[in-house]
Parts: C-alpha cells; sequence; structure tokens
C-alpha cells in the first residue's frame, strides 16, 4: 500500500515521498521532495491536499528546510528556523492544520532552547515531532475506522460523497476509515461514490483510493444516488465533515445535504466520519457557517472544455450544511455521538 | 428568434435550416441541409436531437429526397419516395416520433395516389404535411406553455432538470414552454438549470435557451439543487418527461427522481409538461418502465478528458422513475392533471 505521504532517511539527509494527487486517477507517481522549496510548491499546487495531510507535509518540510544549517551557530539556525516555518506557512493561508503543525515545530524548538540544544538535537527534534504528528493523525484516523466499522454489516451497499480518504490523511481517512476498517475486519462492502461536482474528488480520489485497497468501488453521478437507494443498493451512507457546530449540524462538501435528504426519503441511516478538532464549539448551530462561493470555472469549465454559454451565470457555493435531525449518529476518534445533539456533542467532546 | 428549425422555400427547391446542436453552447451555428443524406447525417450525429424536432425534420428531409424526382414518372417517384423514407428511418432507429412522421408522410401520399395525383402534386402534399406536423408540434408546445404558466407566479424562482425545451421541439418546449409562456405574460422569473450529468443538456441547452429569450437563468450542478431550495430561491419546479404510465409515474432524465425527493422536503411543486403522446396507457405503473443503461464513458471520459481510475466501474441509468406521489401536477396540452393518479389521468386523456 502506498501512503499518502512518508518519511525516508534520518533528519540530516532524509527526504519526504508523496503521492502527486494532481496526477491521479490516471497516473500514481510518488514524488521526491528534497528541500523546503520543493514542500512549499507541491502544497501550493495540490500535490498534497486535505487539511491534516497538508499539516504533517509542513512538519516535514521544516525538517528539509533546516537540513542545510547543521552545522551553524545556534543563534544562526534559529534564525533560519524561524524564515523556513514563515515561509511554509505561506503555502496555503487558509489551512488550519498548516499552521497548528507549525506551531507545534517552533513549540518543541523553544523548548529545547531553553534546555541549551545544539543544532544537532535540534534537528533531531524536528524530525520526531513531525514523526509524532504524522503518527498521532494515523491513531485517529484507524480510531474513527473502529468505531464506525461497527456500524456497517457484512455485505451491505455502502454511498459516500466527495473524498474524506486516507489521501487527505497520513493514510486511512475519515468516512474511507469506517469503510478500510470494515473491510479488514472481513465485511464484504459494495461502495457507491458520488463523483462530486464540480471537483469530481469522488470520481477521481475516492474511487482511486478504494480501488487500491481492493474494495468493490462504482462511481455514479451525484444526480444518481437516490435512484441507486431506490433499487436498494445502498444500507448506509458515509461521509466526511469540514465543521460541526454545538448541536451537531455538519458543514461538509456541497451535495451532502440532498444525499442526507434522499437518505431520509429511503429510511438509510447517514453516519458523519471526522476527528473531534473538526468540531466549532463557537457556533451554536450550522446557521452560523458561513457558506463559501468559489470560481464559476470550476463549474462552466470543468474538465478543459467549456460546457455552458458565454457569460452564463453560475452557483458554485463550496459547502452545505446538513441539519443534526438528519445525521444518524457522528463517528469521531472517542467514540460515536448519537442521538446527535447539543447534550451528546457535548457530553462525548468534554469527556476526552 | 432563431428557430431550431424551419423551411425555406417551395416544395422543388427549397431548404431545411437547422440549428447544429453539437456545437451549442459555444458556437450557434444554423446548417444548411440541401439532400436526404444531409438530413439524415444531422439526425444520426444529433445535430438535431428531441423526439419531436427527430420527427419533424425527418418529414422535411423526404420532401428534400424527392426533390430529384419531379420529373419523374409516378411509378418511378413512388418507389423512390418508399426508399427515401425507408433511408430515413434508419437514422436514429429508437426514436418512435421519426417512424410516426414518416408513417404520416406516407399515408398522405397513399391517400393522393387514389385520386391520382402526379409527382408535383405529391410532392407539394409532402411538404404541406412535414409544416403541418411542425405546426402540431408548435400548438402543443404553446398549448403546454399556457396551461403550465398560470401555475407559476410573479417573481418565483424555477428550477428545471435536463432540457425540455424547444431545442427537443418545434420551437417552444415543453418545460422551458411553462417558463417561456409564463415570462410572455410579464412574469418575472429566476431559473436554476441542474447541469445533468452525465451529458449535460441543462448547462449546455437549457442555460443557452433561456439566455435566448433573455430570461435570468443560473446554472448548479446535480448535487446543489436542494440547498438552492434551502435557501429559498425556489418556489416550483418543473421537468419535461420521456414517458408517463397510467398511474402518473413518470420516466424523465436521470437526476429527476431526487429532484422530486428534495424539492418534496421543502415543500416546493413539482411539477411535469409532457404533450399527451408521452402517455403509454399499456403500463399501469413505473415498475414496468425499463431503465436504460448507457455508455460508462459518459461518466469516466465527460469532459474530454479521463475523470476516474483505469479500468473503474460505473453506474449509468439513463432515466429514473418519480412516483406519481411526488408529482404535484401533470401539465399536457389538453390541461393540467392534479391530482395525479390513474382516475385524473385517464379523465384527461379520454375526453381529448
Amino acid at each position: 500500500m502506498v501512503e499518502t505521504l512518508r518519511w525516508v532517511g534520518d533528519p540530516d539527509g532524509g527526504r519526504l515521498w508523496l503521492i502527486d494527487q494532481t496526477r491521479l486517477p490516471t497516473e500514481m507517481v510518488e514524488i521526491e521532495i528534497g528541500t523546503v522549496e520543493e514542500a512549499w510548491e507541491a502544497i501550493k499546487s495540490l500535490r498534497i491536499r486535505g487539511a491534516p495531510a497538508i499539516g504533517i507535509a509542513a512538519a516535514y518540510g521544516s525538517v528539509l528546510g533546516m537540513q542545510p544549517f547543521g552545522n551553524a551557530d545556534r543563534d544562526d539556525w534559529l534564525a533560519h528556523f524561524r524564515k523556513t516555518t514563515d515561509y511554509l506557512a505561506g503555502s496555503r493561508p487558509t489551512a488550519v492544520n498548516l499552521f497548528w503543525a507549525l506551531d507545534r515545530q517552533r513549540a518543541r524548538v523553544d523548548a529545547l532552547v531553553v534546555d541549551d540544544a545544539d543544532p544537532q538535537e535540534l534537528q533531531q527534534a524536528l524530525l520526531e515531532e513531525a514523526e509524532k504528528i504524522h503518527a498521532e493523525d494515523r491513531q485517529m484516523c484507524r480510531a474513527i475506522g473502529r468505531w464506525g466499522a461497527d456500524l456497517l454489516k457484512h455485505q451491505t451497499g455502502v454511498l459516500t460523497h466527495c473524498n474524506a480518504g486516507g489521501l487527505a490523511t497520513a493514510d486511512y481517512g475519515t468516512a474511507l476509515a469506517v469503510i478500510f476498517a470494515a473491510a479488514e475486519e472481513g465485511k464484504c462492502l459494495s461502495v457507491y461514490a458520488d463523483e462530486t461536482r464540480p471537483l469530481l474528488q469522488g470520481a477521481r480520489l475516492t474511487a482511486w483510493e478504494l480501488q487500491q485497497r481492493d474494495i468493490d468501488v462504482t462511481v455514479i453521478c451525484d444526480s444518481m444516488a437516490a435512484q441507486v437507494m431506490r433499487e436498494g443498493k445502498i444500507q448506509a451512507v458515509v461521509t466526511g465533515a469540514d465543521r460541526i457546530a454545538s448541536n451537531g449540524d455538519v458543514a461538509n462538501k456541497i451535495g451532502t445535504y440532498q444525499v442526507a435528504l434522499v437518505a431520509a426519503a429511503h429510511k438509510i441511516p447517514f453516519y458523519v466520519a471526522a476527528p473531534s478538532s473538526t468540531f466549532d464549539l463557537s457556533l451554536a448551530d450550522g446557521s452560523e457557517i458561513p457558506i463559501e462561493q468559489r470560481d464559476a470555472r470550476e463549474i462552466t469549465h470543468g474538465f478543459g472544455r467549456q460546457t455552458t454559454p458565454d457569460g452564463m451565470k453560475v452557483y458554485n457555493p463550496a459547502f452545505d450544511v446538513t441539519p443534526a435531525h438528519l445525521v444518524t449518529a457522528i463517528i469521531c476518534e472517542h467514540g460515536v455521538i448519537d442521538p446527535v445533539d447539543t447534550a451528546q456533542v457535548e457530553k462525548m467532546l468534554t469527556a476526552h
């Protein structure tokens, strides 16, 4: 199994390898990232994407950035370290996990400097912290998988929307972690992947991940979900989440709300899998989540050719909000929130 | 206003002009069809499409096919006429309206032969019959438009799926006829057009037709319909139909059922506009309508490049069936069927 990203070698001469996601699904190419500039470019140009994966890549990127300074004196090293992390932070200005991972690297360095660590020790610590971030993400995904797998029965059909898979995380994903874990338990699943217009993350990435793991997968257009349900092919829906409000309202990729509605109409359970860090308890409910509008060209010029008349008006919200009452359960690394309401969300999150 | 297709000239030297729909929406090109071979090719290669429009084009095509035989003796003329209509019938083997239109031309010729008509008179009659078929289709569309317009209020948002517009008929469509007629009455509408994967008839054709008529139109991805409804932007849905069973179950472009479900969830009326010829009273309900499966490449290579991994399995039903209980009303040329059930369908169709 090829990993989304992996470190090979020691702190001083090691390299980061990652799957170039811009070339999926037609080519599976792992690229070697040997400098901080290459790490910056890989994040900037979406060769690596998904908030957790970006954070991990940035943490390793800071290790790469400090490799030329192994023989510098400590003040020089610290000045270069500050520049390196600032530089990486500019690669994707809105990715929260990017800043969070770089802050962890800075905090680690700050703590060691107090103890008079030298550049060799600092470099060693940077790689350790990056590997820790990487391992924690993997553990979070695995925990979600274990909790969620119990919800899927043998020989069931599962629908998913967009890509909440290993490519967005260390190696296992959130929604797809549930499917992977159930498959590892020996359950035989038939997965239907919505292609997920406009950017087709389902067709390009989810389909590829499931195919890689030999899980039966069928790509459908987003408009076909209800028909597939009506034909009795789906017994559960699992999606990821971008942000979850205190009451359990779920913001996720546009189209998720529609899937939740048609699942409800067919009495099919609708599960959301997401780490506890996805909850934003400053929001009472989903109405406070702003819906980002994206570039019209994602719709009008989707894949290399123009599909609408010149000057056509489009509406392109990136996300929608699924109200908590349509969500059967939320699976996080600590357990399953069911029923989904303010009290249960609070109970799960404060217990950990 | 450019018409879907139009005849210019007399029976002997006239020509058929039609919009080349394969070049929409980026180019609006009218092409001149001067021979029966060109008419055949235009139908075969989808330059003209939509069951009613194909029938009209074939009727004019038979006029073109007989132009070289104005001076033939009558037996020769009749032999060539039989060859010409057989040839045209082979252009799209499954289009019912194609055979129906050619049968009308044959019946017209048969009736005149009994009266000893000469080739000049027969040629004249062929053009008259083609123009009659054309005019009847236009009247059917206009009648649907008038009945349906009453159902749309001033300043409402209307969602439509696929293309049930003028491009599929003589000039006014069925679902779009309702919108056009309401707009002509001075009602101000905001139309949302589902792009309609996989073949994007909404993005390419519906958007173009509404833009041509200066009606406010916004293209959305199919997955966005529920979100647009939730935001209060939609007060009515209008779609066409490919086939309607006795009880009012409606087969239409894949995705229609999903739209009907989400409309019901938002308590938005869901209207179907279709001529009475769309009803198939031999079917008790929609479960008897076979669902055609189409080429996987429509999904995997939809936009000019491959969007799924090699060897990916897809499911590509061309149609779905919306159960009658989700259909608020059916608008046909004779009136509005409401409520939609076997008794009301029978009442409307037997009264005319």
